[in-house]
Parts: C-alpha cells; sequence; structure tokens
C-alpha cells in the first residue's frame, strides 16, 4: 500500500538547505522537508547569561515558533494572546537539548548561540526539520566566530553532527518522516534525534492512538536511526558547498 | 557498585497510594515514591468542553505543578510570576496524554476528568509518579460516576491501566526509579509509560551528557517496562482495598 | 440550637498541627482546622532584598494559595490563568503581615523568612489557619537558623506568638471558628489576629448581609480574643513536642 | 500635643464634594478630604453579569486605582507593568463590598453599577474617601436611572447611606481621618465603614507597630463611628444642593 | 453652515490651562480644550535609565492614558486586562516623541522627566490637548529643577514651545480642533504637531472614509499650522501668569 | 552626493512580488524592497467578528511582527516576553487602516480577510513594504473568494489599489525609499500611503532630529506621491502575471 505522495516506507522527503538564507544573521538555513519549511537562524554573540559568567563555558539555546498561517487554517499569534502555548516551549527546550547535545560548551568558550527556528510553511515534521537545519546554522555561526577571531581555530565546539526525524505507524505499518496528513492518522509518532556517529540524543514516541509493542518500537528506532543517517550525509553536503 | 540508599539497580523505591485524601475529590489519592509526594486528584465533571459537545465523547486532562517549597531550595511560584513555565506544561501535557491512551472515549461518555497533580514534596521521578497516582484517582473517579449514575454500570471508560517510571544511567548503569541525587548525576533519562498488558504509551529518553547507543536504550526500555510491571501490580493492590 | 458539626458556639475544631512534615524546608507544618487542612512552609534564607541591603534588618513576607481541587468544586489555578486573584493577594498581605507583627526585623537580622501557605484542603478558616500554622513554623525556621548560626543564639526575633480564628453571626448568635457550611449563612464574618499575650495585631469584620451594631462587634471581638487564646495553648503544646 | 495641621484629635479635615464633575456619566462626584482628591464615577448599564442573569438581581461592584503621580514620587502604572498590585485589588474589592452593604439588589433590579474611584491626589485616607465619595454619586446614578425609567419610581434600591473613614493611634493618641504624614507614623491604623443609621459594614484595623490592646480598639472605634456620623450628615447636605 | 457648537471652521474651542493643579508634582497642568480635560503632570528625577548613563544627556519620555469613564460609555481598565491598547501606547509615543522635539537633551543634564498625560474627560482631541498641556507642565517642571540646582540656571533646554491641534474634513470643508461628534463624522482626520516657531514635529493624517487629494492636504495643513500658533500663544500667556 | 546604495534621491530600490509563496493561504507574497523581505499572507474566512455579525459588512484587519533575527542584532520575541511592543501594534494598525481603506464592505460580504504581515529580513522600510505587498495578497484571495463563491462574481469589494512608500530628508535633502542605513541619518522620516488614483490614505511625518519647515514637507509629499505612483504600477504588472 503506497502512502499519499507515492514515496517507500523508508524514505524521506525531497530535503534542501538554503545557507545564509538572511544577509546579516551569522549562520542562516532555510531548509525544507518536502512542503515543511523552516527558517532557522543561528546568533552569535561574545559573552553568557549572567548565572554563566566566569565558567568558561558557552551556551546554547533555541527559540521554535510557526507564524500564524503556516498552517492550512491561521492560528493565533502566540505575542498577541501573552502567552506561549505548551507546545511552543516543548519544542523550543526538544530543539535546544538536541542541538546542545553535540556541543562542547568548554571549547565553545563564553559564547552565546541563540537558534530561532521559524516555521513559514508547515506539512508535518516541524521540529525535526527545525534541529536538522539549526546544525547546518550553527555550524555557520561557529565558522563565522572562528574567522572573526571568537573562538580560536584549533578548538573543537562540535563533538558530532545532530539530526532529526520523525517516523511513526500508519495504516499498521512504520513509516519514515510523516507529512500533515499522514501524521494526522498516525497510531504511534515518534521523534528521533541522532549524532552523526548514529547514537541517539533524545527519543520521544508517543501512542496517539494503540498502544505500541516493543516490536513496532524497534522497527520505528530502526527506521529513525537509517533515517538520520541518510540527513547526517545531506548535511554534510550542504555545508560542503 | 551500590546506590545512594542501597536499591539494586532494579528496585523500585517505596512505593505508597493514600486514597480518598481529600474529602470532596471524586478520585484523589497522594502518592509516594519513596521520598517524592504527589497529590493526584480527579474531579469529574458532567458535560465536556464546548468543541466537544455533541460527539458523544467524554474528556480527560491534566495539570501538574510543584509547591514552591517542594524542592530542596524554594521556586517563585508561576502563579505570582504570570506565567507557566515550558517545563510544568510540558509535564502536563504527557500526564494527559498518558491518561488519555487508556480511556475509551466514547465510552466515558459526555463528561470530563480533570487530573490535578500537585507536587508537596520532590525527590526525583515526580511525573512519573503523577501518572501513577493520577491512574488510581481516575479509576475512584470513574466508579464515582457510575455509583452517581452519570456513567452506565455497563460501559467500561477504561481500556487498560496505566503506569509510569524512570530510568536512566548513572556511572554507566542502567538503573530504575532515580532519585534526586541520581537523577542530577544521570547521563541518560528516560521516561516509560506503559499500560497494565505491558505496551508503550509513552517513551522519552534523553542523553543529558553522552549521546546514547542502542545497546544502552535497549536495557533502559527493558528495565523501563519491568518497572511499570511492578508498579502495576501495586496499582492493582491499593485498588483492591 | 447547635451547631452543625454539634459544637458549641465559642468551640474550636479539632486543631491539629503536624510538624516537620516535609524534609528539607527549614520550618514545615501541616495544620489542621477540623477539615480545613494547611501546609505552612518557613523558607530561611541568609540574605534580604535590595531595598533592605545594609539596614541590618530581616524580611518576613508570606504567600497564600490553594490547591484547585482543595474546595467543592474545583478552581482553575491562577498559574494558568497568568494572575493572581485580589482574594490570594489580600490574604497574602494578611498572612504576611500578621506574621510581622511578631517579629523583631533587628534581632532577625539581614536575613528572609517566606512562609508559604497551601491550602490542600478548604472547609473555612483557611487564612486563620495559615496564621496560626505559619507561627508555628516560623518558630521551627528560627531554631534551624540558630542553631546553623545565622541568627546569634542570645537573639530574640520574635516578640510574641501569634494565632488567628474567625468568628462570625450565624442566625443571629456570634459562633467561633466557622466551618464553610457555616461560613456561607454567617451575616458578619469576622478574622482576629492576637498575639500571644492578647493583644490585637489584626481585626477585620465584614457584614456579608446585615450591618452590624456595636453589641455584636463586642460580642465578636471577646469570642475571637478567647478563640486566639486556647490556640496559643495548643501552638505552644504542639512546639513543646 | 496638636496634631501636624493643627486638628483636634476628633475633627475631620475639610469635606467637599463636587457633582456632576463629569458630563457624561450618571453620577459623578470629585470628594475631597482636605488635600486627597478621589474622582467617583457611577456608570450605570441595564443588564447584568451573565451568572446574574434572570435572578431579578442588580449588580454593584467597584475600581479603585491611582493616578501615577498622585503621591510625593511617581509610581508605575499597574497597567503598564501588566498587574493589579495587591493593595490595588484589595482597595477595590472593600469599595465594593461596602457600597453593596446598602443596596437592595433586587430593588435595583437587573441593572449594573460599576463605581470607578480614581485618586487623584493621595494625602491619606484614599480608600475612605472614594467609599465616603463613591456613595454620593450611586445617589446620582440611581436617580439618573428612575429619571430614565430604568428603575420604578417607587423602587428603593438603597436601604441606608454609607460613610468610611479613617482612624488610628500616633504618638499613642487616637485620632480621626490621618493625613498622609500621620498614616505614616501610625501605631495602628483602622478603617471604619458605617451605614447613615450607625452600623458597621466593615471594620478593619491593623497594628503597623505595637499591637494594640481592646481599651485602644475601642476608643478607635468610637472615633471612628462618630466621624462617618460627620461624613453621613456631608453627604446628606451635598445631595440635598 | 455651521459647526455643531456654532464656531467658525478655524476656531480653537475654549482653551483653559490650569496650572499647579496638584501640590507634589514638578509640573502639572489641567489643560481643557472645550470638554476635553486632560491632567498634564511632569516627574522631574535626577539621573537617567541605565542605557543613557554617562552619556551626558537626560531623557523625557511620557505616558497617556484615559480614566475608564473619560468617554460616553465605560471601557475597560487596561490595568484590569493586563495589557496595554494599541491606542494608548500609540499616543503614549506620539505624545514623548513630540516634547522631545523641543528638548536639548546635552543641556537637560543626567536628569529624567516623565511625562503622564491623563485624560479626565475626553470630548475629541485628547492626545493634541494632551502635548499641548505637557509643554506647559514640562516648562514648570525645568524651572523646578533650575530652582532646586538640578540644571544651572544658564543651561536652555528648550529650543522652541510645542503645541498640537487636530484638524480634519467634515461634510466636504475642513475645520480646525475637532469635537468628539465633529470627529466621529470626519472623513479625514489630521493631527498636527508644531514648535512656537511654525516648523512641523510631526503630521499625521488618516483617511477614514474618502481617500484625500493633495488640496484638501493642503488646507489641512495650513488650518493645523495657524491653530498651533493660536495655542502657541495662549501657553505663553498661561506661563506668564 | 550619492546615496549608499547609488540610487538617484527618486529612485526606488528593486522591488519584487513573489506571489503564492505559501500553499495553502488564500493569498500570499513574498515582497522585497531591496533586502526588506516581508511575508504578506491574506486569510480569508467567511463571517465576521460578532460585533459585526448580521451588518451585511466584512472586516479586514492586520498584524504586523519581525522575526527575532530579521534585524542586525537579535531582539526578543513580543511571545516570549507575554506583550506587543508599542511599534508592532502601532503598525499593525497603520495596515490594516491602509487595506481598509480601499476596501468597500458592503461588497465584501460578511467575510473576514487577516493580513499577517511577517518581516523576514529588514533593511528599513518594512511597514511600507507590509502595506504594498498586503494589497497583492488582498487581490489574491479576494479572486479566490469569488472562485469559492464566497463574494459574488459582479461584487467590487477594492475601491482602488494601495501602496506605501517612505521619504526622507537625509543631509539636507529629501529621498525616497530609505534603506535602514538611511533612515538612522534621517532627520526627518515620513510614511506616504496612496490610492492607486493617486489620492493620499495616510501621511506620518516625523522630525527625527530637527523640525521641518513647509517647503520641506511639500517636497516629501511630491516624492512619496511619485513613489506610490511607481509602487501601483508595478503591483499591477505582478498582477497581471
Amino acid at each position: 500500500m503506497s502512502r499519499v505522495d507515492g514515496r517507500s516506507n523508508d524514505q524521506l522527503r525531497v530535503i534542501k538547505f538554503t545557507r545564509n538564507w538572511l544577509n546579516n544573521a551569522e549562520g542562516s538555513v532555510l531548509v525544507e522537508f518536502g512542503n515543511t519549511r523552516v527558517l532557522c537562524v543561528a546568533s552569535f554573540t561574545p559573552g553568557v547569561p549572567r548565572w554563566l559568567v566566569g565558567k568558561g563555558e558557552g551556551w546554547v539555546t533555541s527559540e521554535y515558533a510557526m507564524l500564524p498561517r503556516a498552517t492550512h487554517t491561521r492560528s493565533d499569534r502566540e505575542s498577541v494572546k501573552g502567552k506561549l502555548g505548551g507546545r511552543t516551549q516543548e519544542i523550543s527546550r526538544l530543539v535546544g537539548r538536541s542541538l546542545r547535545g553535540v556541543v562542547d560548551m568548554k571549547a565553545l568558550g563564553e559564547n552565546t548561540i541563540v537558534l530561532d527556528c521559524d516555521v513559514l510553511q508547515a506539512d508535518g515534521g516541524t521540529r525535526t526539520a527545525a534541529i536538522t537545519g539549526a546544525y547546518v546554522a550553527l555550524v555557520d555561526a561557529i565558522s563565522w566566530a572562528k574567522e572573526k577571531g571568537h573562538i580560536s581555530d584549533s578548538a573543537k565546539p562540535l563533538t558530532s553532527s545532530v539530526a532529526a526525524v520523525s517516523v511513526g505507524i500508519v495504516n499498521g505499518e512504520p513509516i519514515l518522516d510523516l507529512c500533515y496528513e499522514e501524521d494526522v492518522n498516525a497510531q504511534t509518532d515518534m521523534n528521533i534525534v541522532c549524532t552523526g556517529d548514529g547514537n541517539f540524543i533524545e527519543v520521544q514516541g508517543t501512542a496517539e492512538g494503540e498502544p505500541f509493542d516493543r516490536t513496532l518500537l524497534n522497527q520505528l528506532l530502526d527506521l529513525g536511526a537509517a533515517g538520520c543517517k541518510q540527513l547526517t550525509k545531506l548535511q554534510a553536503d550542504a555545508l560542503a558547498k
């Protein structure tokens, strides 16, 4: 049984990284997972938040948000409502944790990098696209910082790369990189965040309908790890240009 | 190498459920996982939120919070700060999702159950204690509703039971049900939510330090599933009284 | 004519103080006035807010709150609504003022004590129970601070004890320590806060229905002062254990 | 020993009511207690809040606020800070309760009156001036509503008049209607709200320094009741014009 | 065709400045443009906000607000709603910009002046009355500061005076200083802010109905500039007293 | 003397409209004024806000915002701060007013169009780009609505087109369409909003430094009107494709 967009179960959507999408940011990438389009921007600032000053360590954090009409119907702005929704905060925290998972804070030195991930168009998998794109922006920001002398040339602030992908069970079958229509129909939804050398940084699986057993869980983990491997390759290609 | 409180790696803390801790609530349980103490209260109300009216389905949701001095040092109140932190919202969402995972909304009928989980004392594992205790409160609230005739006697709103436990890697070894001191030192931290028949509702694992490989992940899943099985038994015992 | 719970008009409910209800707080008391149950926690911190630094004086403040299902029907959380209600702020201010009324800030030195009073179950008189319990927690926190050397042994930060009780007119008769059912039916409701040596710190009387005359006011003041005297004795007993 | 402005201990400041201070409001009074100047405005609207609809009863509520430079030094605006302070809410509630104390809600019918009390200049006693002035505005708004036919001519929505005054102990002596300088130095501060026939609606006394004994409390109650009696007379005079 | 209040098209309403309306403020003016009544208060404080410290420059800012019943029907308080409306912020910014337009910040030295403009009664033109009155309060505050030695006698912090007026097209004719009833019916509404020597600080014109052509725009500019000239004279007269 | 980017004083930057930038929105345009890049999205919904129901009229409104790193240095998110800044609200109101200026609400019928203008990259003139782009998105949304039958084919909801441009005085010379570097150095800054037939909808001029005289004002108006005329042509070209 084929998928809504004709992909095979273990096939990613068309993935595209457009680096330097902004003129002024230290790193900026428009990442596309099919129709999902996320602007990932890395802002580098010398110095750290007050609670870190003098420890010789850097700080990496992230904020995720969606434009009001990224989705099929318009959502109210969180800035207008005056508060952040739980989903927004949860994903912001996930993106930050994922990126910090490959950063050596000592090597970064007392510098701060904020990763803004703004979803311009949403078609499923926005958080995994955000993580995958943010890594590319992070690399560019660190290169910039080395060039400007904020980080010494010999320092290695990155211990690995990081990529993320969603997997899920739709119609009883495990599939990779769900688009919105698939996501809505998934019994189980899982997000996998892996380093470039194939280890896990974060695994989050949720039964939306039926609880899932260990066999399915294993299949999802396999599928997700394989998807991250492909994304790691695509990130490297994009960065090689 | 032994654990800070002398437990074996696969041993739960002392688990205690005190049902009917409040006089007026439809279900209320003070659950204790060692020194972690969470008051789980189920409030049953006939009727559903506006967006569900007329669909013949019920609604279950949850709110998690901590008293300011549940922790070692006092935290500011979120009510005073005027906004909910990301952690609070994230856990509230997790608890709600976990409980909904075993509820048949059609069988519940157009009724709403809110599960308030307030941490009175925190010593690690508050979210898993909350889920585990909230299930017991939920059962009591449903019994109450059947008694009062809000739900028909033959209806089966619960498809299974649900329990949750934390697992983690400390000093390279997988251990079950981490207390605060262990949690702080864990390289990887994972929360497992299982149904009474051993399937997964939610799996959330995070590398706090080193990314983890598939072997460790599998060990953690085994350990967590076994822990949930024990908790399922303890819930049943508590409900049998 | 007898009261709903069979008490005589000048009789307190069963009063219970459970000290050290929490493991980590410097002072913590679960106080019960019948079914009203308030967790009073004193958090001691060396140092004072910025506006007091260098004056050689300490600071005592309080925050009062209710768990959502402390009452008969569930209330929305103030943290979720994003603002504190007037009642909450008013009672927090009252508790703080009442406790400060027996503290010698010079003798306390540049130290801060925050008294958190969280109502776990409400059956009338929550603010008076909060004051009465907070005093006991305050004593324990000060003992802790003396033991740890934050306050010198010879210092006397407490000038007296403080207790509070509600009085009211129900069916035309003055009664002491109203439970919820009585409170709802009271024509006049009054809260009396007294020191251990019988003086007044705060007197707040409100005509809920009929305005009250001076004769009734005098009766209420007599009744309240007598009630506080009994509570003072019970506090001393609890602290003697 | 004489007072800062030469008054005798039981003497009010110069009291002035300017009715119809605004063109459009149903009732509006600029009330002055010496230099304290409060604009009290009664807005009458047919209809009641949703929770009262169909009960045949009206609603009276109040909001109290201070202009930023009403005081000696400028305060930040609560609208800019984005939240109401505890003091503001406490006084708003007191003013509302005090006015409701003389309103027969059945006779008012399903109509709402909001009393806005804005302090233009503060020199002590702003809450008591607000209550005293709001009563006059309330009378005017009810007359307007009778004229317009919103309330029948024969209805008596007011059961009495209401006035309020502060009393306090300064240098050991009870004095009436404290100005700011006296208020700052008061050991005890009390606000008395009385009906026109001499009964109490609200009594709030606070020991700012030394706790006070019953004798002093009685003196303050006598002084306050006598002050309210004078204010009742002045209100009647203003309304007779 | 005559105006609702019988004025000629280029005639201002009765303008009145009452200086020193408050006892404690460094400058305070009750300004009246017909029935529009705005209390303009200048609060002078030595020192500047942190971002200006050490630059040898002062700071002037403004906050505009309306009392809830300044208008025909009562509006909700922004302090109660917990956020500032767009109109309030827009006008606050306009008033601040307008006043800063005539202040030499170097000559002011490291001092801050906050201009609070609170509309007590609104009958059109509140923002222009606010600017015009705030200038008078500003002059008084600067005189006060010179007297107290916060600004040297020879310093000239004011480069000119500033006044503002509204103009608009009603029934096809350009008219000056619109009252509320005219404002509601205006096709075009324009606010002109001029210095005493006839230059423009701010020009804001909005087509409420029909877009306007250049000829009408020129007429409005002429009319507004002439109106400001008259107001400049009236300000000077008020300050000469 | 030439401009920073070599343009002549009356020359626009390169203007670019990319229609249908999003898949799901009824109208969406990425508009570019040089490096300024604004995503303008028109969301069409049948029905109107409650206060308009039954009047046979539609509603058009707008929200403007900036991504955190649209600017040279990162700004904090308003959603995280929990409140909208004055600038954001002011521009949102301006954009909404400008678009409403060319909409016949009767012809639109009881339908709502929300125009979201999100600045992805800011290099001066973001508000004028927003208005100019939003018009194109509005046209597309109306075409969509006609196609879907929400608006009858014969209805003419648009009375004209609308475009906007900034003008300013830099180094004493009036120039058109300022980029950021010019904007920062402008003595006077003006935004002109014109209909396609050359009338004004909004004129906002502010002296940032020196007040400006009538001659300069006239030059700015000429320059702005001419700029809008060019933009009108470019909008028509874009819509013709």
